[in-house]
């Protein structure tokens, strides 16, 4: 069973590798955008048995830092 | 209008990133996680007449390195 963790800034909170990436496009030459925000997608390999409360309590404990992320699971 | 890209390494190239993840849910004790793969998740808020080719060029010259990853463009 395979479980995608996205995980994002929450808004509000200060993205420097989006601000990069931005300002690279521009230096690029691609006008009109306004703005970009980076996160983390993680592809899990599980267990048949793993529960979404499995998953989780991984992205409570690791895979997301809760204090300025937020996570979304996705069964594939 | 804002779109969503997907990167991520090719199958076949190592992920350190997704070892060190699955060893470190491994030693929280969360078993039967048999793989891990991290990749980029990069919203863009674009202007309205920004065309798939457009977020295409992003891609290929610089949100993803196209020689050990792929990337996938969605539009939300």
């Amino acid at each position: 069973m395979k479980a995608r963790v996205h995980v994002m800034l929450k808004d509000g909170v200060l993205d420097p590798q989006g601000e990069a990436v931005r300002h690279a496009l521009g230096g690029l030459g691609f006008g009109g955008v306004s703005g970009v925000r980076q996160g983390k997608v993680i592809e899990l390999d599980l267990a048949d048995d793993a529960t979404e409360d499995t998953v989780k309590e991984m992205c409570e404990k690791l895979l997301a830092n809760t204090v300025i992320e937020t996570y979304q699971i996705e069964f594939v």
